[in-house]
C-alpha cells in the first residue's frame, strides 16, 4: 500500500480529475452552448441553441454538475497536497477553480433552495404532492439551462390544499429565488464565455497530460529523482487532523440530544445574521470534503471514474457529508424564508407562513446536526 | 397485599381525598375569599380581601391547586371503581366534580400558556431572561388570585433583545390570554360562590366521613357483609388495560425517531382544527392519570397526603405523565399562537414571529411525544 502512496498516485488522481473536467466541458458544449435563454424568461426561445435534442437540457445539467465536481476535487487536492506541487502554479490555479465552481454552483443553489422551500410549504400544508416549480424555459426541450438543477417533475400542484398564506409565501419565494437564479444563470453563462474561464480550461487541459509537481516544476530545487516515491500520507493525515479538530470543537453532545431546540435560538433575533452557530458546521463540511478528496487521491488515479472513487470512501463518511450538506441547505433555506418575510407590504398571512417555514428549516438544521453526530459517532473515520 | 386491596382501601382513599379537598377549600377561604379583583385590572385593590397577609396570594394558588388535585382524584376514582360504589351517587357526583375541576383549571391554563409562549418568544430571541408577565393585581400582596398560576419571578425583561415582531407578538398574546384569564378568573369566582359549588362541597364533606359503597348504598342488593373484602384489582387492571390499548394505538415507532417532522405536518393547513393527530395523545394522558389514581387507591388511605401517594407510583410513570402534560400544553400554546395570528390588521412582523412561535411549539409537541415513548419504553408499567 505504501508503494502506491507516492506522488505518482497524486499525479494520476489530478490527471483523472482534469480529464473528467474536460469531458464534462465537452459534453456541456455539445448539449448546447450558452444562449441567452435564462430561466423564467418564458417558454423556451428555441433559436440559437445547439443540436436541439430533447435530452440536451438534462445532459447539460449533468455536465455542469460534473464540471463543478471535478473543479472542486482539483482545487481541494491542490490545497491538501500543495507542498508536493509547483507552488506558483498551485497558488495561481486554486482561486480560479474556486471562482469557477462558486459561480457554477450558484444557480443550482438557488434552484434547489426554491425546491426545498416549496416542498416544505406543501409538507406543512399536509399535501404530499410536490409543487410544480415555475417553468424554467425548458418547455421546448431544446432550450438550455447550462448549470441548472435536476428538477423532479411530478403531478401538478394541489393548490387547493394550501392556505392563502402558504400559497402567497410560495409565490413570493418563487419570484425572489427565480430572479436570483436567473441572475446566477446569466453570470454563469458570462463566466463560461469569458477569457478567464478559457484560461482555466487551458490550464486544466495541461494538467490532464502533465501534473506540475514541485520536483519537476522547480528542477533547481529537486533533491530526488523525479520518480522517487513521496509519501502523501502525512499531508492526508494533516487534512484529517484539521477535520477531527474541527469536529471536536462542535457541540456534539448537545446535537446528540434530540429536540434540544438550539438551532432556533436567535430565530427571532434582531441580529440580521442571527446564526453564527452554523459557521463551525459549515467549516466541518468543507474539511470533510477535503478529507474525502485526500482519501481519493491516496487511492490514486483509478479513482478517475466517479463511481470507483466514491467506492473507496467509507459509506458512513458519505452519510456524515450528506448530513452536513443538508445542514447547509436548510440553514440557507431558513435564511431565504426570513429574508422573504422582510419584503415590504406582504400580507400577515404570508408572513405567518414564512415564519412557520423559517422555524421548520431551522429544525431541519438541528435534525441534520443530530444525523451528523449519529454518523460520526457510529464509525470513527479511519485513514486507510 | 391482597388483603389490603378491598373496598376498605378504596373507601380510605376516597375519604383521604375528600379530606384533602375540604382542607384546600378551608385554606382557600382563609387566604382570602373571592373578591372582584381580576388579573390585569391594575395594582391590587386591597379592599375587601381577607387577612391581608403577604403570603395569602401564594397560599391561595396552592390551595386552588390542591382543590383541583383532590377533585380530579375523587372523580377519577369514581370512574374506575364505579361498580363498587353506589351508582346513583357516583353518577351524580362525577359531572359536578368535572365541572368544578374544569372551571378551576381554566384560569391556570391561560396563565401558564401565556407564560410558556412569552418564555418561548424570549428563547427564540436569544434572550434567556424570563419575561416579566403583566402585573396580575398582586402588587399589594393581599390581592387574591384564587386559582392563579405560580409565577416564577425573575429579572426584568430585556426588551432590547426582542425584535419589533417578537415584542408585538408578545404584547398581542399577553392581551389575548390575559383577557381569557380574567374571564376564567371571574367564572371561577362565580363558580366558587355558586349554590352548585356548595352542593358539591357538601357531598364531599359527607364523603370524608362515609363512602357510599354499593353494599351500604343499596342494602337490598347487598350480597355480602359490609366488611367483606372486595378485590379492587380487576377494576384497576381494566383501567390499566384501557391505557395500554390506547398507547398501543399511538404511532410510537415514528415518535421514537427524532426529528420526524410529523407534528408540524398540517401546520399550515387551511383546516381550522389542523391537529387531530394530537387527540389520541390527549386521550392517553387522561387514561394514564386514571391508571395512576387507581394505583393510589390500591395503595389505600395512607395515600392521603400528597407526597406519600406519589411515592407509591413509579417515577417513570410520572415522567411519562409529565411528557403528556407537556404535549398538551405545547399543543394548546401552538393553537393560541395560530389563533393570535388570525387577529385582523396585525403587522407582518408580528405574524412572522407568531408563525415561528407556532412551529416552535409544534416541535415541542413532537419532542414531548419522543420523551413519552422514551419513558414508556424504558420501563413497562407494572401493576403492583
Amino acid at each position: 500500500m505504501a508503494a502506491d502512496q507516492d506522488t505518482g498516485a497524486l499525479a494520476a488522481y489530478l490527471r483523472a480529475q482534469a480529464t473528467e473536467f474536460l469531458r464534462a466541458l465537452r459534453r456541456h458544449r455539445e448539449s448546447g452552448p450558452g444562449t441567452s435563454t435564462a430561466p423564467g424568461t418564458g417558454p423556451g426561445t428555441n433559436g440559437t441553441s445547439g443540436p436541439g435534442r430533447p435530452a440536451a437540457a438534462e445532459d447539460d445539467v449533468d455536465a455542469a454538475r460534473a464540471l463543478r465536481r471535478a473543479a472542486r476535487r482539483i482545487s481541494g487536492t491542490l490545497h491538501t497536497f500543495q507542498p508536493l506541487l509547483d507552488p506558483d502554479w498551485a497558488e495561481g490555479m486554486r482561486p480560479e477553480l474556486a471562482w469557477l465552481s462558486g459561480t457554477l454552483a450558484l444557480e443550482h443553489a438557488h434552484a434547489s433552495r426554491l425546491e426545498r422551500l416549496l416542498q416544505a410549504l406543501h409538507r406543512l400544508s399536509g399535501s404530499s404532492a410536490l409543487p410544480a416549480p415555475r417553468p424554467l424555459g425548458r418547455a421546448s426541450g431544446a432550450a438550455t439551462v447550462p448549470t441548472g438543477v435536476p428538477v423532479v417533475r411530478q403531478a401538478p400542484p394541489d393548490r387547493g390544499n394550501l392556505t392563502v398564506g402558504a400559497a402567497k409565501a410560495g409565490a413570493l419565494l418563487d419570484r425572489q429565488l427565480t430572479l436570483a437564479r436567473t441572475r446566477a444563470h446569466s453570470t454563469a453563462l458570462q463566466a463560461l464565455g469569458s477569457s478567464r474561464f478559457h484560461a482555466v480550461a487551458d490550464k486544466v487541459a495541461l494538467l490532464a497530460s502533465e501534473v506540475p509537481l514541485r520536483l519537476t516544476g522547480h528542477p533547481g530545487r529537486a533533491t530526488a529523482p523525479e520518480t522517487a516515491p513521496f509519501d502523501l500520507r502525512p499531508l492526508a493525515a494533516a487534512a484529517h487532523g484539521r477535520l477531527t479538530d474541527a469536529v471536536a470543537a462542535l457541540p456534539l453532545v448537545a446535537a446528540g440530544s434530540p429536540y434540544n431546540a438550539q438551532a432556533l435560538v436567535h430565530g427571532l433575533s434582531p441580529d440580521p445574521a442571527p446564526h453564527p452557530q452554523d459557521a463551525p458546521w459549515h467549516q466541518v463540511r468543507l474539511l470533510l470534503r477535503l478529507h474525502r478528496y485526500a482519501l481519493e487521491a491516496l487511492a490514486g488515479g483509478d479513482a478517475g471514474s466517479a463511481g470507483s472513487a466514491e467506492d473507496t470512501v467509507d459509506v458512513r463518511l458519505l452519510a456524515a457529508g450528506e448530513a452536513l450538506d443538508r445542514h447547509r441547505d436548510a440553514s440557507e433555506a431558513a435564511a431565504a424564508a426570513a429574508q422573504a418575510a422582510r419584503t415590504p407590504r406582504i400580507a400577515p398571512a404570508t408572513a405567518y407562513a414564512l415564519g412557520v417555514l423559517h422555524a421548520d428549516q431551522r429544525h431541519e438544521v438541528e435534525a441534520a446536526r443530530y444525523a451528523f453526530q449519529h454518523s460520526w459517532r457510529k464509525e470513527p473515520i479511519r485513514l486507510p
